[in-house]
């Protein structure tokens, strides 16, 4: 999408243009690290996109779009310590390539440093922005911690879950295009509703990421085939499972999901389980399903259908991705 | 000091009123924990007090006062995981009580919540205490950079510890006070100035903590007698003491400061390399010095003498101390 492309080529230049070349050095050398990494780069694109959809100024909305991308990199660098993930985005985490307090005390810096990219907006627009940001960035610790909470969990439902992957991932792009939105100065009805939009796009984009994770081309994916199911990981799909087996069934992917070892049994037995109770098909039509409502929020901002339709086609690559 | 007590049942009052109540339980548990630990809360303390100083609404400035509070227990949480510390003002510390992923989660909470409590403010006002209080955070972070950089490095001198404690602990207070003037209203001058009197206060503070370590009466300070040599840190009288030493002393305090177990005899024979390089001496005369400093630029205050007084009671108060 030659869209996405533009907005992707401005971010990455504000992003190299904004590299840290301060002391200390090893406070700083961690964040540069973290956000050369790449990534997708997708929520700063989103406040661009919000921004541009009611013709506000792009440089205006330029530093706290990098507001957002340098705190979704304090939240990686975090995260990544407490699920002792060795590896992100193909290289190693900061605290393996560096050290567990390099990145606990550079995230710090980097969530300090995404409320400085606010600090060009007027007093009240300023306010309102940060009022904003720290909202979701609490609900996002919020959703961190029922992830962790999870894990010790037995009594997770689909509800659950749905709830913990809002507050985790969906609210951060959702408050992306709200920021733009509010920038560019929307009205508030409309505001909300490309946040409703990328909130449900979000949750979409979650359960497709847990579909591909155990029916995806593992070749194109680059993440470990079936890494869930190997780390018992209460997914979309084992939480449809729970529900939708029978005694039998149920029993069975309790046992597997009881053994802590990388065994291929494991993952064929849990997998035919997933068909079995068609939570592949379930998960297939509930991404739909939240992008008819992402979809429907969108029709409810009055805006010509140019204006409207890199936001279908957004929700459409996202949700269509095969990897 | 009967001022002191006043603003102290201010701030507590308000912590108390404003403990977590709500979900997830193991994201709030460890801040509460940590807020009700106690400690000394002598920089919301100091908002109260610069709100004061110019006749500002003490009202309009609690609630940044907390977050001040807040944003220092935050550090608190992570710094004591980063240096491994197990115990926090007689007690467990988060990580230890908790876990390490409960410190650092919860840490970054406290840190937006902290962001959080200046929501309240005039947008204008919003604006500039924010931008403050970035400001401030990330010369903390820094700090503490510096002082894990220090553990590592043999080339420190007195100039860089100044360097780094004014930007690990100094800083925070004066950025206190400074916060309490802007929120009465002050002229940016007089801001100014009590922030620098609030700085000396923090320098002389450190150092008087450096010499208590080793010179203070250990059954009225509550720390380990001496931990900062048995620990090998470069404290004030370390790095003063390199500087004053002969050939003969200097080699034979980095002979003991390569040792790294707990030994008496160590500690003895420091502590007489201090003496003997009259380091101790030295120390108490640095503190009275950035207590002129600060108290001249509360003269640079226009104020009745009245207005003053509390500051330089606090400061003496902080200083002569004897534990």
């Amino acid at each position: 999408m030659k869209f996405l492309e533009n907005y992707l080529d401005i971010v990455s230049q504000a992003i190299e243009s904004h590299s840290f070349t301060q002391e200390p050095k090893n406070l700083y050398e961690p964040m540069n690290y973290i956000l050369n990494l790449g990534g997708k780069r997708l929520r700063p694109v989103m406040v661009l996109m919000g921004c541009d959809m009611f013709d506000g100024d792009l440089q205006k909305a330029l530093k706290p779009a990098l507001g957002i991308e340098y705190f979704h990199n304090f939240t990686l660098m975090h995260d990544d310590i407490m699920d002792k993930a060795p590896i992100r985005r193909g290289l190693p985490t900061v605290h393996t390539h560096f050290n567990i307090n390099s990145a606990i005390l550079s995230g710090d810096a980097l969530l300090i440093k995404s409320y400085q990219f606010f600090e060009e907006l007027e007093p009240e627009l300023f306010k309102q922005c940060i009022s904003l940001f720290s909202k979701t960035a609490i609900v996002l610790c919020e959703g961190q911690q029922l992830d962790m909470d999870f894990e010790e969990r037995k009594d997770i439902t689909f509800d659950d879950y749905l709830h913990m992957i809002s507050a985790k991932t969906g609210i951060l792009g959702a408050a992306a295009f709200k920021l733009g939105a509010i920038i560019a100065g929307a009205n508030p009805e409309e505001a909300k509703a490309l946040y409703n939009y990328g909130k449900h796009v979000g949750i979409a984009f979650q359960i497709k990421d847990d579909y591909l994770d155990v029916f995806g081309d593992m070749s194109k994916f680059g993440k470990k085939q079936a890494g869930d199911i190997i780390e018992n990981k209460k997914t979309c799909l084992y939480l449809l499972a729970l529900e939708h087996a029978n005694e039998i069934e149920r029993n069975e992917l309790l046992y597997w999901y009881n053994i802590t070892s990388e065994n291929v049994d494991k993952i064929y037995a849990v997998e035919k389980i997933f068909r079995r109770t068609k939570v592949d098909r379930l998960a297939l039509k509930l991404i739909q399903e939240h992008n008819t409502i992402a979809q429907n929020y969108l029709k409810e901002i009055n805006l010509p259908e140019e204006k409207l339709q890199p936001f279908v086609e957004l929700a459409n690559y996202l949700l269509e991705r095969e990897v």
